[in-house]
């Protein structure tokens, strides 16, 4: 394969990864909403480490468990901040 | 559905994002052995624009255009870091 077929397996999976991304805010958002209604923080450091934890250990490579952890801070990043309430 | 639900759902989301994360990585590591036999550079600037412009046009949302990019700027730092060669 040469690098443009590469990058078109590369564009499809990246649909699919923003795809799955943008299912997983909405049920972040469904759960900001249940967390609203019942005065629960937003902030739940031990949830969050139980999704570095789930993800580490379904991770079959070739990337790193430190790697896919550092992707998904920045994904608890995003879906924290779409948890808080709007003004 | 309650907050346990809602979590079922996004662990089984992780796992196939972590799934195609890994597979993404691969085709990244393929592109950077084809870049090294041609002596190619791996910092292609345009190449990630691309991507960015990519991911942001089949972003069907709740995230924002600026949150899915926020997320594939970690993505590409770490796929850039696996095409470096080991010593």
């Amino acid at each position: 394969m040469e690098i443009a077929d590469w990058r078109d397996k590369i564009d499809s999976l990246d649909e699919q990864i923003v795809q799955m991304l943008n299912e997983r805010a909405a049920a972040a958002i469904a759960i900001g909403e249940i967390k609203r209604q019942n005065s629960a923080p937003i902030y739940e450091p031990n949830r969050e480490n139980t999704v570095y934890e789930h993800i580490r250990a379904v991770n079959p490579g070739p990337l790193s468990g430190a790697q896919v952890q550092d992707i998904y801070e920045r994904v608890i990043d995003v879906m924290r901040a779409l948890q808080r309430p709007r003004d």
